[in-house]
């Protein structure tokens, strides 16, 4: 781990403290997604057959999970996983559904109402990726937002295990989320059929949830080419922590490691006042490494991982609000009155006991967030994510004779005399 | 016009009779647009100065809208225009206004405090043309939502005129709307400075507005490289009218000619389930074209139009809804009464005295809305475009308890020891 102090760096060092690793797409990785992307959209199930054969060392006569294999998924999955999956099903419900958007309408003017009117999308395409490890936390995170913004049809890829079937995990989170379909696919194959369609696999007017390079690449080229609207560009997992002097060395260094473990290339940044809660957070992480499983991982990610002395913890929130973390841990005494010194971060974490890990499971909030700094523009996904807000008006005779005038005047002034006209026709037909 | 009966067409011919004109992106539009980009990238504003110079016929020494030249422009604009902008900022306001995000907490068990937090994006890049005529309205559509949405800093660009200087009314538009910083700069070259930065122009999170095909290419461009969000991609303007036997045929005509003139490629479709108002519509477009300034647009675009013989109103909502509209109007008696079956449109214009017109102007709602299909999954312009939602979570110990144990089951599941081993720490120093 890199120690620094942010006061004895110029602007540039400053500037190298804080980028992330380019994620630079290979062009070799560019092309062979297009390539994958256009074979599935010419040869569609055909296709889709080839390309998992190769690529995930199954043939697949059929992609889509069956009563059979939902049946034995329910089996296989031990009953205390299934409760905790509907636990957190219960939270992210309660919580999704307290932030949801509401129609509205008002009168702007004598005669005109204005509003806006929900709708869910029409279908949906969900990515449950399985790398490492399956992710059923994340078929919560994308099934029960797209549930309730009432989408007609909720589709999920997920990619086969070698004997041909799907994660059965996944699959009770699926199930317990109300998603309607279900397809063995994975990778850029599986959001080139969901965002072109195929024989098997509906076309989805919208893509969500994380994944590998290829997948995020995908994701990209098809909203590029119009085919398909996606959640939110992605990249590696990053945490930033905020403690000061009364933060506990070992909660601080859990939550560094917890970061560290999903991938190599996960970022992990602890700012604070306080050298000697640097130097024992540094201890500590060494001591809980030992213990850890995936420490190999864990240990790449620290190697560019960073602990910075800040002069003050408002320096510390304007050096996170510039590097803009997906999550932000606030290790600090009165988190919450420090919460409105942030500007940017996609989930914020208040205190020393709640760790990442409850957001990441079952508090209630969604875990799929901006990363790489798009949390200055963008938000994590939400109910919002899977719904449109139309806007509707409606004038009244004595509506138009009000503020048509207005638009008139606006419409000659842009050379637009056909819409200057629309109106006073109505105006002129009143009685 | 082209005169269609959807229930002679096989499935083959209804697609092409939906079916958009290809925005195909000329490869040497995209090659041109990258190399702007990457100059003005690397040479800042000595770019912008080349380009403006070679592209709008001025050389301009410095960008930027000064004061005198705003205070120019405040005694250019007529008495007239002045208030009507004004009082279109009013009604834009207070439509949305009413429609903000609104920050959000609750408990989602015993101790855990979940809620959201709103944030205005940091500093967003507003695009306002001036191709065939300068858009003052576009200022206020774009300006009003970023002052509610509390952006720190709202910048506008907008082409210079050969003379070097900005159109007034659009200025006096960016100032009723509190825009803080105003460039004269237009096309690709906009966008670049807007979203890398340059001696004069700051860097911009996040980018709004229509633009041509060299706008809108930039912007798809600066938004893949992760340099700006965007606000949604965008295409020609279409319209899409429901009429039935009762509609006025003159305002029908009306409003099909106000979306002809915008340009030669705006989509103008009518449905009607009455052949004899399809016929007078038809004769009233003729009728009301002769008087136009811009006939010449109006009748090119009118050239790819469709005028379409359905079967009932029931079936022209359902290829509304597959069309996806920009806008959308309802030509109806008991409009209100068929609002519930529209699934997809940008703006909904109910009944026979609200033009579209209107809801471009000043009825308060926006007019920056999704084209090309783009409303099966994108919404319009709202404050909530300009805003970030930010997740915040908060455990005590003993919430901690409660649902920590939950947490270390999926964490477990998913093989992340290091997610368990935060939870479980804290679970261990509890009192």
């Amino acid at each position: 781990m890199n120690i620094l102090d942010w006061n004895t760096l110029d602007a540039d060092a400053r500037t190298r403290a804080l980028a992330r690793p380019v994620q630079a797409v290979a062009a070799q990785t560019r092309a062979s997604v297009a390539a994958l992307i256009e074979q599935v959209r010419r040869d569609g199930d055909a296709a889709l057959r080839e390309i998992t054969g190769r690529l995930d060392g199954v043939v697949l006569e059929h992609f889509e999970v069956g009563e059979a294999e939902f049946a034995a998924a329910e089996r296989a999955v031990p009953a205390e996983l299934r409760i905790a999956l509907q636990q957190a099903v219960t939270r992210i419900d309660a919580f999704h559904r307290a932030g949801m958007l509401q129609p509205y309408t008002l009168e702007t003017a004598p005669g005109v109402t204005c509003g806006k009117i929900v709708r869910g999308i029409g279908r949906v395409g969900l990515y449950v990726p399985a790398g490492s490890a399956p992710l059923p936390s994340t078929a919560l995170m994308l099934g029960v937002p797209a549930r309730l913004a009432g989408c007609r049809e909720v589709v999920l890829c997920t990619p086969p295990r070698r004997d041909g079937s799907a994660d059965p995990a996944v699959l009770v989170a699926a199930r317990l989320t109300g998603v309607h379909r279900v397809f063995k696919l994975g990778g850029a194959q599986a959001i080139a059929a969901m965002a072109h369609g195929t024989g098997s696999v509906p076309s989805c007017d919208k893509l969500f949830g994380p994944g590998n390079s290829y997948v995020t690449e995908a994701k990209q080229q098809v909203a590029q080419a119009g085919a398909a609207a996606i959640d939110m560009p992605a990249g590696p997992s990053e945490v930033l922590v905020i403690a000061d002097a009364g933060a506990t060395p070992a909660f601080v260094a859990a939550d560094l490691l917890s970061q560290a473990e999903h991938g190599p290339d996960s970022q992990v940044l602890l700012l604070s006042d306080d050298a000697a809660l640097i130097a024992a957070v540094q201890a500590e992480v060494e001591a809980q490494l030992a213990r850890l499983p995936r420490q190999a991982i864990a240990r790449q990610a620290l190697e560019a991982s960073l602990l910075l002395k800040v002069a003050s913890i408002e320096q510390a929130f304007a050096i996170s609000n510039r590097y803009a973390p997906e999550h932000l841990i606030l290790a600090l005494r009165e988190p919450q009155r420090w919460l409105e010194q942030v500007e940017a971060a996609g989930s914020v974490f208040l205190g020393d006991h709640t760790p990442e890990a409850l957001g990441d499971y079952c508090s209630g909030t969604n875990h799929v967030l901006p990363t790489a700094g798009a949390a200055r523009a963008y938000s994590g996904v939400s109910v919002a994510s899977f719904q449109s807000q139309i806007s509707v008006q409606s004038a009244s005779a004595e509506g138009i004779a009000g503020i048509g005038p207005c638009a008139i005047v606006l419409a000659r002034a842009e050379g637009l005399d056909a819409h200057a006209n629309a109106v006073a026709l109505r105006l002129e037909a009143a009685p």
